[in-house]
């Protein structure tokens, strides 16, 4: 059994030392880019550790899980283009470096080589982790399609964000390990528990993600606190708040949304007080617990000794509690 | 044995009868949009026409059949925003009907589409035929990166252009011939043989494509005559009639293309009066033919009885004696 550490040292590894290459260079030099410039590489360590809860031979494991790494750095790629993202782990995207057709064809390209690590994998299993990755990844793309139309709404229900923030981020965690434990050797119904696992567990990673925008440390977060707030972005904060608060803090919190010229400091901090005041982080952090619960729940029906479930319980814990 | 007629109703039938769907309607829409703007729909005709030449049980074929166009039309998505293309088979592209990002993530959602079709796909040969689709992807994005490169030099030697259409058009053309084949029960190097087949005739096809563009019959072509000349492209018209011309008309003929003030209309003239002096028509019909007789060698080299190859010989006919 081999600890999150040392799978981590193998993706970085593994994916550090890929040759991407070939000609023409202007189509594989924004892949290299993109793939050297780091990130957790969570999703990867994903597949090596579901595969190892069944098997301590994750050597077949390896091509697809980069394979994984290299779609999600693809879907990244895009999504910097749409969101007119200019900076991306502190390097400019490749939309700012070269141009935006270098972006679309590169992450074109990007997204057939990710298939290719796939098409390597020697699985009897292959049919079917192919069509685990390929439902993913179209879930992915509906997931960024109802973001997109989330930012020109008024409103967004919860259970439209939760199943946004499902399709964009949730799903692919979860195929991650369902990928995993079917290349591992698990029978189907071992396999969906593991993706339910990961699928709950992610919902509870990105309301983290939302919580640390506003109540995260600056210092230790990354960036500046309160972006959505000064975006206006819909995000289960704003929609419980919303929800949750009387007549008069809605129409507070209404009249900061509308307030164009607001001062960046001011609109965060009267935010963030109307989410204190209608316990907005209270509210978040129980959702967070539930779903950690909830994904934990499924670990434990997943027949496999309960010591070879600790890394992953601890990844669970990580990802939850983090604050960056 | 079908006529081609027949396959090509199989398929438009089974293209217009496809259920995309789905939600969001703002990523499929656009989608059943581009599948439904017709085209020729050669590639898929190629894929069953290949499969029939080993058997009458085209079935199995008809699905990736249907990828191979969805890739197909994929590519012409993202390529219309990467050319600024406003208008594609007399429709508004997806970039101007709705807008960029759309075109962006729905391509990519087509894409995986595609993939969809093929692994339904259950023939013994499925990884290979995955390979071959998943390979001649990349080529294709490595093709349209040297379009745009060679777009933004000054001088592309005829073997650089020659290996950018192959990458382009030929190797699509070669892949669903291969890919009909190997659904269709036949051994690797008969496969082989008709990719062969394929490449040749697409490079044929492409080298028709742009004798057509300066002449073809405007009324029978359907767009004007002269747009090559007029945007200076180097096709292989221009790029053997620099090689070809001697140094009085060379000069001639790089004045023209310097010339950013030139009338449409004279310089059409002008440039058709040097191609017309050192032959240029007759250079390509030339090599058209060589590329045909090429192709037909790898034809009659295939095992199988001749009247049943009949139809693949009459649409490279076709192909390369079209008028539009």
């Amino acid at each position: 059994m081999y600890s999150i550490k040392e799978l981590q040292d193998i993706i970085n590894q593994s994916v550090e030392n890929e040759k991407i290459g070939g000609e023409p260079r202007g189509l594989y030099e924004p892949i290299e880019y993109t793939l050297q410039s780091g990130g957790k590489r969570i999703r990867p360590a994903l597949v090596l550790m579901a595969c190892n809860l069944f098997t301590d031979h994750i050597d077949e494991a390896i091509r697809p899980a980069i394979g994984l790494e290299i779609f999600h750095n693809f879907t990244l790629l895009h999504d910097d283009i749409m969101d007119h993202a200019d900076i991306r782990r502190g390097l400019a995207t490749v939309h700012k470096k070269w141009d935006e057709n270098t972006a679309i064809l590169s992450g074109d390209a990007m997204f057939i080589k990710a298939y290719e690590y796939f098409l390597d994998c020697k699985s009897p299993a292959f049919r079917d982790i192919l069509k685990v990755f390929n439902q993913t990844a179209l879930e992915v793309c509906e997931g960024q399609q109802y973001d997109m139309e989330f930012e020109k709404r008024q409103e967004v229900s919860e259970q439209e964000y939760i199943r946004m923030i499902e399709l964009k981020t949730s799903v692919l965690l979860a195929a991650a390990l369902k990928i995993g434990a079917l290349i591992g050797g698990a029978e189907k119904p071992e396999a969906d528990l593991l993706y339910e696992f990961g699928r709950n567990i992610g919902l509870a990673f990105q309301l983290q993600d939302d919580l640390l925008d506003v109540y995260g440390d600056e210092n230790v977060f990354g960036k500046q606190i309160g972006g959505d707030i000064v975006s206006n972005k819909k995000t289960f904060l704003l929609i419980k708040a919303k929800e949750l608060a009387n007549n008069e803090k809605r129409e507070i919190l209404e009249s900061w949304l509308q307030n164009k010229e607001a001062d960046r400091i001011e609109k965060v901090k009267a935010v963030t007080s109307i989410y204190n005041k209608i316990k907005i982080k209270e509210t978040t952090q129980n959702r967070i617990l539930e779903l950690t619960q909830k994904a934990l729940d499924y670990l434990d029906q997943i027949n496999v000794e309960n010591e070879k479930k600790i890394e992953l319980k601890n990844l669970a814990g990580k990802l939850i509690n983090r604050n960056s």
